[in-house]
């Protein structure tokens, strides 16, 4: 049985330390909007759209301990760069800060909860959606991690795999591992079996040997950031595994909320791409690989082009190409609620 | 300053303990035949032609123990699948020992270091002509450790690059960690770095958002065993880098000596494929990434199709597609000294 990977209490934000899995399942209790930036920044809490669900408790946070509004959401927006969910959340919070009235702190946390409650009525929606895809005996493969862990409680891609088996479906799932912070090892895996469905981890340079090995159905991954022609900036890894992919004929998918993409990006060039500490490569679990003397490289995630993209899941149906127009009309039709567009 | 990897003494054969490496440089003396095999296995030394050059030695320690010549080659060949070169090395010395006269031990030491010094020179004479593919100024990509730990002494892909700055050029090197025995980061960019080269580590699923962000002029690996087709067995993460390759049109070299060819098999589909334990995936530099119940999958090597091969660099020189053709006038023309041709 998952735990609760955020849920607010009395004290502040529990978290669960995604660092420990799957080893240990420990919590942090959060009780200022810093503890909560420096968990975002060191990766206790990790994932597109849980960045986001932390940063609107933390912006309620900060309203409690009296950190003004602007001030917060400065220290917030400054934790990790790819990830435009963090961005969405904050401006939402500004709204609310901004346009409200009565206690401020309350105001923010009762948005901060709805923001929750509707990340995770939307994976469900876009679980829904995208289970269509699949067929009844379906062998996936997943990069990183975008489940449970990475949302406010259901998943992106995972949550596919979850509406599957609620549809009555059967999902063999096959988990990049996802160096260097092995998220999927350490995570997807972790989450999945605690769900009871059939994972195998491979290394990120094993799954093309798997698609020459065995019938694979799709290739599913979550998303960092969309841009408005559905470029998708997502984990280091994905865009040779959509590659892949391509040559196997493949189905790649993108389940991702709208709250993903950045309409005021026109491609996937403008999306900023986090470069973290080489001490990632040169160490793994822990352990030394490499002394600090040898140069790494270690871009968090890179972009995978709308032209690999086979169709783009989102809690209000899924997407095909060519995804300009889809988009424009979704966020054109007003019925987005605002979301990802930074107008 | 590299030391040898292999190094006959009076004792037996040094070997430098590729496991301990790059922390620690150790060095494992193997007195007999067994210890041979259990190096080959457990690691100690790899790398297709240096697996051959050991096993050479490892028939010259049978016959100064006393083992027979039968049994010798019997466990050797138990050792590790997929390596032709092994197999190779096992039936020139079972000739040299049927065929030649005079005190066996003698004889086979001779020829193991025949077949160590010729692969050195082979590894040179290949780096001549992989050497000509490269721009003045080339930025590179490798996987694994193709280099003079992997062989007799210079290396294969690794061989090419040092061919090339001795030929006045510069080389930038990237290095695919290669999980899950991380050679590249270990072994690859250790050697490179004692060898003065500008090296840098990636992780497996970096290729490509380096292909995006920076003009890559060449990818080159070694090999395992190459089909009588060209199809190419290296290790696992090789046919991911070959397609990442492809779709940025950036040449995919094949560096190997004609002693990893094998002309009994016509294509790639015949290459027995070693599957190790799962463990390899589960633990890192000694630190657990998985617990034991979360199921892996461990292909040690994959199959890149001829056709992403843009040539195949051999101690004869560049031979371009079609490599049927070009690898039978090479065999059929009798000049190879019956080398991997298992006729």
């Amino acid at each position: 049985m998952l735990p609760e990977p955020i849920l607010w209490t009395e004290e502040g934000l529990s978290l669960l330390d995604q660092r420990k899995l799957p080893f240990a399942v420990e919590r942090i209790l959060c009780g200022d909007v810093e503890s909560i930036a420096e968990a975002i920044e060191k990766m206790v809490v990790r994932g597109a759209p849980a960045i986001g669900v932390a940063a609107a408790y933390g912006m309620a946070l900060a309203a409690r301990e009296g950190v003004s509004c602007y001030a917060a959401s400065k220290r917030l927006a400054a934790t990790r760069p790819t990830a435009v969910n963090l961005f969405w959340a904050l401006r939402q919070m500004e709204k609310v800060f901004t346009e409200g009235e009565g206690d401020p702190f309350l105001r923010l946390l009762a948005e901060a909860r709805r923001i929750h409650d509707e990340d995770i009525a939307c994976n469900r929606s876009l679980g829904r959606h995208g289970q269509s895809l699949l067929p009844g005996d379906a062998t996936v493969i997943t990069h990183c991690n975008a489940g449970a862990l990475a949302t406010g409680g259901y998943g992106t891609a995972l949550g596919v795999f979850r509406a599957a088996r609620e549809a009555g479906k059967r999902v063999t799932v096959f988990a990049d591992e996802t160096r260097p912070r092995l998220q999927g090892a350490r995570l997807t895996a972790w989450e999945l079996v605690e769900d009871g469905f059939d994972v195998t981890v491979i290394t990120d340079g094993m799954s093309g040997a798997l698609m020459q090995t065995r019938p694979v159905h799709a290739v599913i991954v979550g998303a960092d950031r969309i841009a408005a022609n559905g470029d998708t900036a997502n984990k280091i890894g994905t865009y040779n595994l959509a590659v892949v992919a391509a040559r196997h004929h493949v189905p790649f998918y993108v389940a991702a909320p709208l709250s993903t993409v950045d309409m005021s990006l026109p491609d996937g060039k403008a999306i900023p791409i986090e470069e973290r500490d080489g001490d990632e490569v040169r160490a793994v679990a822990g352990a030394d690989v490499l002394p600090p003397s040898i140069a790494v490289w270690n871009p968090a995630f890179d972009v995978t082009p709308a032209e690999l993209v086979t169709a783009i899941v989102t809690e209000r149906g899924v997407l095909r190409p060519p995804y300009g127009p889809a988009l424009a009309s979704l966020f054109g039709g007003g019925g987005v609620a605002g979301k990802g567009a930074s107008s």
